[in-house]
């Protein structure tokens, strides 16, 4: 899926002709491990994968933790750099070879002046992203690790089929060795 | 400071004559213990607290859980079922006697169509929220009980001030016992 077809199928859903995008995008292959945002880079550009798998990463004394992963038809950035114009301390890497569509943060910007669809488009980009994290805080409140990892399960389980499992572990905040026992006792127990 | 305050200080920034609001607001005191928001109730409003202290809470099994801790001249509102008009998993009371302004979102929604100012200030408000979600997400994978604690005596020392150790523990996601360890070394050690 592009940008257009889904900003036409899921975002205005319009049974007319289709919407143009009022911005331009460029599409291109990248290889595993290619990275797109570095730590300290200023993020200028939003990203939609078509295939693969993207990994958003942060670092803490030398540690990954694994703060997003992206599966096809989704949106991306280092959305804290995107916003505050800060260096980002998001990096977001390739974890398996991916074809991505991207657009330039400026020509979004400018969009925005004149087209209710740039704005509609970014509204619903940021809204997105928020129930997201909501979500993700609350997960974080409430979820035991065991728990935590049906869910995960029961919603992506195409994130648990393709991602390996220190990654996955990364992303629940919690051991590879913990998830490892959680995954032995669900097998057990099916 | 009121919202029409806030929008013309911190969101526009203008140094000429003050910008009107472009929907209106209703300013009102609660007292301790008023609920705003319950659970399974669909979020009609935004908020702005002039004085006070407000909590939104989320539970599990029974257990409350703080998802945000809001002290004077912040937003808040349940922003999930505000922007999906899902019954809202959040519950939004008054910790403490508060002195809050609202608005209708229909009133906002009404605004988007013909005021700039209305489409900013929408803007603002959903990148600050995203960005301190992105900054929690990463809190909670990063540091420590005792590090989550030191930042938020750090950053927001008016919360420990103010805001019972329990629900503090609630809102770091750690228990009250685990935390007056901490505050006990912490004490020991300065």
């Amino acid at each position: 899926m592009t940008i257009k077809d889904f900003l036409n199928t899921k975002i205005l859903e319009y049974s007319s002709e289709p919407i143009e995008l009022p911005f331009r995008t460029w599409v291109t292959s990248i290889s595993k491990g290619t990275v797109l945002t570095k730590f300290g880079q200023i993020e200028r550009k939003g990203y939609f994968i078509w295939d693969g798998i993207i990994l958003c990463a942060i670092e803490k004394d030398g540690q990954e933790k694994i703060i997003d992963i992206i599966m096809p038809n989704n949106f991306f950035c280092a959305y804290n750099s995107f916003i505050s114009d800060e260096p980002s301390d998001i990096k977001i890497y390739a974890l398996t070879n991916c074809k991505i569509e991207y657009m330039l943060k400026r020509d979004l910007q400018e969009a925005y002046h004149h087209s209710i669809v740039a704005n509609k488009f970014a509204r619903y980009l940021k809204e997105n992203v928020l129930l997201k994290k909501v979500q993700r805080e609350k997960d974080f409140l409430i979820l035991t690790a065991e728990e935590s990892y049906i869910q995960l399960l029961n919603e992506n389980p195409e994130i648990v089929q393709y991602v390996p499992i220190k990654k996955i572990a990364q992303y629940l905040g919690i051991h590879p060795e913990s998830l490892s026992r959680i995954r032995k006792r669900l097998t057990f127990l099916t």
